[in-house]
């Protein structure tokens, strides 16, 4: 029945057993928390107390950004910890959660009307951290949903399109993708290739999409592609199922295993004239949408950091060595120590920028800069967090393990560190320096 | 029919279809170099060629460790890597290259007569690291057998036993195993609580056993359990369908996926007298053993950076942004040079270790003082590798997020970073610091 | 004449002539930026703008806190940066600018009454930084009389106390040290051995204290000592001249040069019953002098590395290299991205903790955890900055070479960062872990 | 008298008074290892022993490498150790030391001949590391003088030329110096701009050297210049003294001190037809020379760091806190480990690099990437030395705060750590990466 929905990785429907005995019910250790290969330590079924939020952050944030948070953190921790663990090493998208999160009224996030909830752009951000603490998979498929998909339509679709899109999306019925990256250019995204050729009642497209998030199984997808005529960048709504799209999921993925990233192969898509979103012109408008999308993903590092640190904390007050428990060492507390303080800053810059957002201040490069930074610490805070829990570090189970595999992938998309950091550059220095340095070199240098 | 021997990881017999396709074939990408998805940069199937070894080692080895490198780096290069990404992914141990494996003749390893080659130190380690290179699972999964399994046997064992286990061992057609980790005692070994006590005619084995690598299918376990008698260690050869010897396989690891760890269980297991290894008789025994496996596990990084590095630099020269191959940025030639220095050093630290060793100069101080290191720059390497490859440093195809994820198994398995700093730290200051600090403290401190 | 005095450190106020030619002006690097060394890049004596702000931290200042960044910052920028790499060279403190920076109104700082401002902890704070960005040592002079010995006696004195004491050193004509730690106990201060020995009218004092700032000239030293009745830790104010108090100059440093640490010799120091402070009864009380200066602390890397920055902006704009500015190269790019998304992390994470301090909800924790976090953010920024200005960045006269000596005394001073960062591991685990392991240790372990 | 050789920094002869109470004598605790200031442990002036080589280095060399191993080392710590943080402190050289270090038979080095020792590279590493483990700047003289100026005349001078030179060279009766760096020119050496113009009997050379060592006093100064005619590079020698040579001590350095750095000012200045060095016609042959000191550089780093840890293993063992010595400490002891690790792999990360060098198969790029690499392991270790010694860590005394400042100086020259990384790259990659990209970029990217 259903299961082949919740399974789609490399076990399919078939793989599920008359007697319920499904692979996904072969590793008792989620499900059961007091399996014996686990005697020692809790692992993340049972999801362990937030420790992390020394510096009071509730402060500041208004009720409405409160609420939020501590719902979706309900949600996540009740719901989504017992299971999530046994997807991601099965590569495998929990849609059975899906219509549960959708009562969290989160579809939409800050998009006003359409069925839509208007947050603020904090308020967003403390579901994506409240997500992403107990995983990060999860909050990277609601971010491509909400973030991408549904704000290019609220941002950049006519009156028409939002009413027929908006409300199916803002309650998870349907769910979206965003079609941008192409395989020749992953950092260079403006230099886009996809073709968009203007033929009678339509377009026509063609080109090649690469990591495409929710893709596999989205049932809009937004698809950016160079107008043939004026070669700027236009975006298109392509439909699940139509003729001259198909999608490929990418395997043997490290980080954010339960996100069904594609290849999507578009040969002679044909698409209606409304299917074409007015509001783009250029790439600069894509710009528009990535503004916010990346204000999102700098936050997606402290949720990861905050959930591992939380780990951590319970994970050294249980485990013993030595004849006590690891919390009582030097060497355990100092890397303790050093991964609140990376915490609590990430979660003050990416304050921050959401305020300046808020307040019409913030520039791309400010926005990078902070992205680079929350990734470069959330990376180093995830690895600290994986030697505290010494051989139990390498399993899912204990949570680490995961984020430490999935930060690899923030620390990558919407722009690599170094991309992110040379536009960060730019803004530092007046100089562009993303380009190679030409051939004529000097034969010699001191050295 | 043997299928099922191939894959023991979710994956079963009966996944296998009729027409041959089995779950192992449906990722195209790794036997099909040519797979659409990966049109600008060739994944590990086709290995790149090696570009780490700059400062000529060769050059310290003999004619036959030279020859034990190349071979093992031939068969591992066309026979492992066009398949093992896939094996990983699914955590199945690949049970098929086994026999192929076989004919290079490295079982035994150090091991002088009962069919086992009798290679130095150095040329063990060279089949070491050529075997990690393209597959740290592969590494450990020999190391277990012949360094720990078959080492112990070798040092400890009587002669009647070394005639009946050795030779099969050392043809592969039995593998071994070795328990020793506890799930209350990692670092801490020599605490085990494992019993044997004494009966007509052989020992009652009981306890837990964790971590325990080859566990779910070895043919020949060497256990170590305390005497009940003496209270001393001992250790006693179980072989596989024993009575009250069960195994479950460790799931959910984001590293050395291939190989299969398990949970041990001893409930009664007796075994006859003639199982007991004569030569043991105290923790001092197992350290015999632990002294050469430590050389052989501060090698494992060189291979993991050795193939890391080559594969990223095909990679940059192959991949291009922003008009150029990735190894024309400063940014990219920098994190290579890095590197490079690493893996240089790395190799040059154990090469010297293991001198010491042949020369009876090694102290456990420097053993792991050398494995605290090799693995300490090794997760710096494969991390730097991993940002080369951007998106596709995700993908398990490229080898380099394979790596990434393996180097954390070893900087964490026969003593995690922090215990063997601190042996090394015993050894530099006279002083043992594994203990935690009492509870009586200071109250207040210039803090 | 008076050159030998003048130029080994030990320059005092009347070493300054009538006609102004202090020492100061035998180098004329500092006071020439047009010197022929320095031709491809202005030095700090013509300081460089500040480009360091980039979120905008005005908005979450108050108009004074403004009033007070600003006027400190113009003072700094056109009275000590011209000047002040010289005396740092020397060793020599700069008394000439006392009484110029007097007239900022800065003397007492959150102290109300007795001619102190009043400033509020965020104002006290923007001193500091401003203060800090061009010179450390200024900043550390500063502190140790305001939010040591000042603060100690706005706190702990009895009114007559203050009513004398605190006018003159509010307007900087008397100034303060504060002599808590000794020889043998740097990080546990509360240990402390100097007696306190109750005589008719008075007090004897013995003992030792080390790296007292400012103590060499200083008017006023505050001196912890342990009541030889009580046990109890009290504090004496001790004056300049006492008979029995004797101060040698710290030499050799290579951090806050001209900050002038002394040992301090008390050998049966009498001091009359009216030098004790009546608030001291026991380490408790130097704990709530300690949670505002630490504080401080916390933000003097902000300062430093505000400054590095600036000067590293303007100077990769000035000098070239291979035919274009630095500025123009990824490898120094990457660099500034860093540097600038730690100064806003630690200007963030020091403007909470010091809103937490004025809401009544800081704990020692959390303010060790930030010195903790800053110190190691601004060890990190200033390394970066220091390998910008290439060769340059060995001279003081481009301030960073200045300012990466400076930090390592933020560093250690106030506890060092591991004992800040065991305090916050206290405060995480709920286990103190200052002490030292005992010596009964596990002969084996698994390493 | 002789004090003004002496004393060379900004104090001068006048400075010394009558009574002999010079500046170099008020500080007392170098020449006092009892000084009161310092009863809690040594400093450097009796120099610790040596506990680096865990790795039995003295197998890898013959015994006349040996012998000037460890005759360097006895005169180091000594004749210098006792003296030399003194001058640190004041920026002088030691001149009174020359006439004992001559003693040693280093001058020369690897020349054969004209009084030269003939050493192998190995061996006149030996004498560099040791030289540097107690004073960088001292190690730092030595090479000027031996692997720059005299290499230079040894390999490029005419027979009579070296005839002449070399013997007063090699009793360092006489003192060279090498000018090829000039202001704006650091990296890119090979951009020189001076000139030699031909003239009736000998060349007029005119333009700017910068950070030329030794060159306030050496005899005989080696100067790089660009022939008017051909526009290549050619050498000269030029003497102390000679009409139009000026130089000018670069002052307020805060790494290698001692060094007497300085910019040459050449304004036709007129030189015989025998001061030119036949051997010389490009670049290309700079480079020959730059080879071997590029060799040294890249050894310095490991005798800076040999002393840092012998210091700090004496200094833990000494100093205690919290009631143990700081030894027993878990985050004392994982830094120790650490600096173990770093300080081996640097000193047979250098061995190779010279067997290579002997062998004929050095590279320019393995000395390149060898540089950068122990520079930047060197810059670490000296990092993790100067955090154990607290507060005595930026005190010169102590030698780890002198060593930290040394060491930034290394990471820097032959070649920044940038530049030395770039050149490795381009061995690596086949690409040069040293010129910044152009202006034209792309106006948005994925960031």
């Amino acid at each position: 029945m259903d299961r082949m929905r919740v399974l789609n990785g490399h076990i399919r429907s078939e793989d599920v057993t008359d007697d319920g005995s499904s692979p996904l019910q072969i590793a008792p250790t989620l499900a059961t928390p007091g399996y014996e290969g686990f005697q020692h330590a809790q692992t993340m079924a049972s999801f362990p107390p937030a420790a992390h939020d020394v510096f009071r952050f509730d402060d500041l944030l208004t009720q409405e950004e409160r609420d939020i948070r501590y719902r979706t953190r309900a949600f996540m921790e009740k719901e989504v910890a017992p299971v999530i663990a046994d997807y991601w090493e099965h590569a495998a998208f929990p849609f059975e959660l899906v219509p549960r999160m959708a009562k969290l009224n989160l579809g939409g996030a800050t998009i006003k009307g359409y069925g839509c909830p208007g947050q603020s752009v904090l308020g967003t951000a403390m579901a994506v951290i409240e997500i992403a603490r107990v995983d990060a998979s999860m909050s990277t498929f609601i971010m491509v949903h909400n973030s991408l998909a549904m704000l290019t339509i609220g941002l950049l679709a006519s009156e028409e399109q939002k009413r027929e899109l908006l409300p199916d999306m803002a309650s998870l019925k349907k769910i979206g993708a965003w079609g941008l990256t192409e395989p020749s250019n992953g950092s260079d995204a403006s230099a886009l290739q996809s073709t968009a050729r203007k033929v009678e009642g339509g377009w026509v497209l063609n080109g090649r999409k690469r990591w495409i998030g929710n893709a596999t199984f989205a049932d809009i997808i937004v698809i950016w592609a160079r107008s043939s005529e004026t070669k700027q960048v236009n975006a298109f709504i392509v439909r699940k199922g139509m003729k001259g799209l198909r999608t490929s999921k990418i395997e043997n993925k490290i980080a954010l295993r339960c996100v069904q990233n594609a290849d999507i192969f578009l040969d002679d898509c044909f698409v209606p004239d409304s299917a074409r979103l007015p509001g783009v012109n250029s790439f600069k408008d894509t710009n528009k949408v990535l503004a916010i999308s990346r204000i999102m993903v700098a936050w997606q590092p402290v949720g990861i950091c905050a959930g591992v640190f939380d780990m951590c904390v319970r994970y050294v007050g249980e485990r013993e060595q030595f004849g006590a428990p690891l919390g009582s060492f030097q060497l355990v507390q100092e890397k303790l120590a050093r991964m609140l303080g990376n915490i609590q800053a990430m979660f003050l810059m990416c304050w921050r920028l959401s305020k300046l957002y808020e307040e019409g201040k913030m520039t791309h490069e400010l926005a990078s800069k902070t992205k680079a930074w929350t990734t470069l610490r959330g990376r180093e805070t995830v690895a600290l967090g994986r030697e505290l829990l010494g051989g139990n570090g390498i399993v899912a189970d204990f949570l680490v393990a995961k984020a430490f595999g999935d930060m690899e992938a923030i620390y990558t998309y919407e722009g690599t560190y170094e991309v992110n950091a040379l536009v960060a550059g730019r803004g530092i220095t007046g100089k562009a320096a993303f380009k190679a340095a030409p051939s004529r070199q000097p034969k010699y240098v001191q050295a």
